[in-house]
């Protein structure tokens, strides 16, 4: 085969989810493309990576800084939702329910991958804490046992401060069947039960 | 979000089988990798469309004409193996059984879609067999519709001109449970039964 379209296979493979079929389909329906597309991904993949940068107050991904929520002025200042990473942001924006601003952790507390607080951005967000005024927290990590670890230290960290802090909640999604629910989903449900 | 991100999901859609999920996390991967990656995938981007061309003989995809496999001069220029894609190229050679050429129709006739015999590379087929030396033509179509409609038009076409024509057998594959192969599989298995 070709060196450069196995070269392009194997710099596809390395994404993740994509194997080594998945990458061939690929570069051969790339190949049967006009040759725009194969340059406006390549523009995409560069632009990226030449425009987006960091928030210096969320740490979210932004081509300007402050980003665009953070220099929102309609939206809460003072109320902030920690998650763990920048596709995080995007899945709560489609709720359209929250109106305050976030902090991006990038990443999670897993002491079996030897991630500790210290390598995630939980210093920034106690420096914003301390140099703004924040009226409440929402620790909207994910619900596993990475963010369930982080959202329990965030709870150690931050209630000494006086900082009304809350989790989302867990339970069963809308829409599934109790059938289909894994055991701990279901008895989180049950635990965290409202009266109607 | 950020308007660059967005583009590069938007272009990461085209793919085939990448839906906007898989699309997003695939851009947030990439944004999370240092940036030689974005400029590796771009550059084989570029590089696969400007430098791969056609073979003139049997009109695979190449970097040099003719191909690599059509100027192997220890490969058998008098059997060709016909198939629908380039991609079915690379799955006969992982074989090492096959030490012809080939012929790529680039597509299959599929009345349906409107592909008829003349949208398909069978004339410079036809153009092959009359000018040079051809003893054998395997054809290794898909056993889809498609593919057997095609392979059943060549054998019209071919068997008057005298030249030995074959097809690539169909049946259960190697490793499967019989319980998990569908019907018209199993029948063809039956009817090409070989004696022991």
């Amino acid at each position: 085969m070709s060196v450069t379209i196995s070269n392009l296979i194997h710099v596809l493979t390395k994404l993740p989810g994509i194997g080594e079929k998945t990458a061939t389909r690929l570069a051969f329906f790339i190949l049967r493309q006009p040759p725009q597309y194969a340059e406006a991904l390549a523009k995409a993949l560069v632009d990226v990576k030449e425009k987006v940068t960091f928030c210096s107050v969320c740490l979210d991904l932004t081509e300007r800084d402050p980003c665009e929520i953070c220099s929102d002025t309609r939206r809460d200042a003072s109320l902030i939702c920690v998650v763990e990473e920048p596709s995080d942001v995007l899945a709560v924006e489609k709720t359209k329910q929250f109106r305050g601003r976030y902090h991006i952790l990038h990443g999670a507390i897993s002491p079996l991958d030897g991630i500790g607080p210290d390598d995630i951005k939980i210093a920034e967000l106690l420096k914003r804490i301390g140099s703004s005024d924040i009226k409440e927290v929402i620790v909207a990590t994910n619900a596993s046992v990475e963010g369930e670890t982080t959202a329990l230290y965030l709870a150690k960290i931050l209630k000494p401060k006086g900082i009304k802090l809350s989790r989302i909640a867990s339970g069963v999604p809308i829409g599934s069947n109790l059938e289909y629910i894994d055991a701990s989903t279901l008895s989180r449900a049950f635990e965290a039960r409202r009266q109607l």
